[in-house]
């Protein structure tokens, strides 16, 4: 038995315990925690054959009340004496993807980036927000199968694109491949088809948080989306954090989201909206090109899920949805390079060289952190990808 | 043992044998066979533990070697006496959904259908047609879910909308609640991420053929839409026909699809591209109101596929894509209300009333037939569903 010292400030203390599924050499992959800078099974600690499983999806499905007392084992098991075999440096082990995707659906929450890609997008409307855009959280259904954990290359995807001024198309690996740093959040246990979920019970379906880079192809994007969204410009690649920080990791950090005018629809109310404050950074080769600001996004993931699923649609254990871009009102807050570039008309200097989008090579890191209960921080991981040349 | 006499013209004879997963009272879920008025038990008739399972993706997931020579041995066997207990009337058993869906695409794959929600969704615009609409299959993903299995009742969802000349949405049940006919595709074997499956390579991946209702509540779907697509107005339940007809009984049924002009990018060559020449029918209320031709779409299913996957996006085992609606280029081959109706302003008789949007208690039933081989016809089944009033 070993006592593990951990610095009460660490971004993975006491206060953290984020859920992730590890493997050693010659094990199959299971549940642990991460604690400072060791990863704990949870299976041997808590003797809880639940998280001999590879994915979090059993665990998340047992709901609200299972969680909260599992998390508060966790935190007595971890201030005392934990078995030799149970404890691996994190250095140590490989990560892999945390729970297995149901439905993925992507938000678009932040009013900057909503707006900076109107005028990008759609540069000779007047206004650059939709008439819709205030009074929903706009969204879309993604690709569940291609979201990937942490350190998984991605592969330039190729596909058409018009070029300026061309009449027809060309096909080719894309030109504009860029990220978008978001938030995802995790449903732990779903609804039942034809039962809503109110914005106040949300925290009763959420179970927690990841970091979120939707890999982006702007041109193969620009010329797909309308009528019906985007899809091919999105679908080849996302990708998470490997530590799934709990919900209720996270009480600290919850502020209001900005004040909401007009005022929503009643199934949209809450008094007040809750937001998280979740400061990303965003590095680029190295080098941080932006800070984005999660306490600036409009619409709050509670009303994310009410919007979800008020039409009668059926969540899971499992289900994923993304916040969309966080961008914050100034340039470097800006969760895009779309954006960060203004299209590319505005290089950025990264690394000594003056840069748009992604080139082979480009190595693209999210990082977060947010406030934990006494003073703490909570550490969120990184959600990290390096750019592969396209296959054709 | 029983020798099943099932008449050579049968919809459902030696020539179709398509799966799907039955219970009866007291048994687990399991896959069978429908070969005339008969579900066959395909665990018992084949001694074959694959199909003890409550799904069919573990059959799909062993690929199109193996589905044929099962189909071999599935038309020998039913040829021959059959073990009594392997047998139940089509009425005594219960349907289920017959896979398991990971990702549901739905595309747009008929010029008239997607002309005809052109002119209708935007009035003003020049083209009904959007400029990449003949580059490439526009399609979207949407929610895996809520796919229900034939008879399976639909709750009126609601959601907002725009009422006419209102600057502000309203919230309520939807007031044009509509269909949309269409034909869906099961892959039964996937592609691994970074690899894409050549349109040529399609028939390796294709498992079987579906029929399938895109419920749409067009209000929720107009407000929301612009820019990310559809969402609400889509996500609150699809219905699927019970039997999946391997791709393999459709051997008859393939046809050329229209002339593609402009001509296609390479990657969505093929010489040609075949379509089916499934006729489907759209019965209201007791009362055939169309007959949308599948020989009439635009976009090929091996297409679809390619497409889907040219960005290096990976499939698995049970993905869904949908055609979009089946529509022909006259009014009674159109396979949504909005089209038939023209938007509600040219209404329908059905049951001696007219008739614009699905009504409460309103139950829509689609059927198929298409050429088998040997001058048999190929029974679809059918995807059935009945409104119910909303919840809220």
């Amino acid at each position: 038995m070993t006592r593990l010292s951990v610095p009460e400030d660490d971004l993975f203390g006491l206060t953290n315990l984020p859920y992730g599924v590890y493997s050693v050499p010659g094990r199959s992959p299971r549940v642990g925690t991460r604690f400072g800078d060791f990863v704990v099974d949870l299976c041997l600690l808590l003797d809880d054959p639940t998280f001999a499983a590879p994915s979090l999806n059993p665990f998340m499905a047992q709901g609200r009340g299972r969680w909260d007392d599992v998390r508060s084992r966790l935190r007595s098991a971890l201030s005392g004496d934990v078995p030799d075999e149970a404890v691996h440096a994190v250095s140590d082990v490989t990560l892999h993807l945390p729970f297995e995707v149901a439905d993925y659906v992507d938000f678009y929450a932040s009013e900057h980036h909503a707006s900076n890609l109107g005028r990008l997008f759609r540069p000779d409307s007047p206004e650059p927000l939709m008439p819709n855009w205030k009074h929903l959280p706009v969204g879309y259904h993604g690709r569940s199968a291609s979201v990937v954990v942490s350190g998984t290359d991605i592969v330039r995807p190729s596909g058409q694109r018009l070029p300026a001024g061309a009449t027809a198309p060309v096909f080719g690996p894309s030109t504009r491949l860029d990220i978008e740093a978001e938030v995802g959040f995790i449903v732990g246990r779903g609804n039942p088809m034809g039962s809503p979920i109110p914005a106040s019970s949300a925290d009763d379906h959420l179970f927690g948080v990841v970091l979120f880079n939707d890999w982006s192809a702007r041109d193969i994007q620009a010329w797909e989306y309308v009528p019906l969204g985007p899809n091919l410009g999105k679908s080849f690649a996302s990708t998470v954090s490997p530590w799934v920080v709990p919900l209720a990791a996270l009480d600290a950090a919850r502020v209001p989201v900005p004040p909401q005018a007009p005022s929503v629809l009643p199934y949209l109310e809450m008094s007040p909206p809750w937001g998280l404050d979740i400061s990303l950074e965003v590095e680029w080769n190295g080098e941080v090109v932006s800070r984005p600001p999660y306490a600036a996004m409009y619409w709050s993931p509670a009303q994310m899920l009410a919007h979800l699923t008020v039409n009668g649609a059926p969540t899971r254990t499992g289900d994923l949805f993304a916040s969309g871009t966080v961008s914050g009102p100034s340039r470097h807050e800006r969760g895009a390079f779309i954006e960060l570039t203004w299209g590319g008309s505005e290089p950025v200097t990264v690394a000594g060289r003056s840069r748009t989008f992604l080139e082979d090579g480009d190595e693209v890191v999210l990082r977060a952190t947010a406030p934990g209960v006494g003073g703490t921080r909570i550490g969120f991981g990184e959600a990290r990808g390096r750019i592969l040349p396209a296959v054709h």
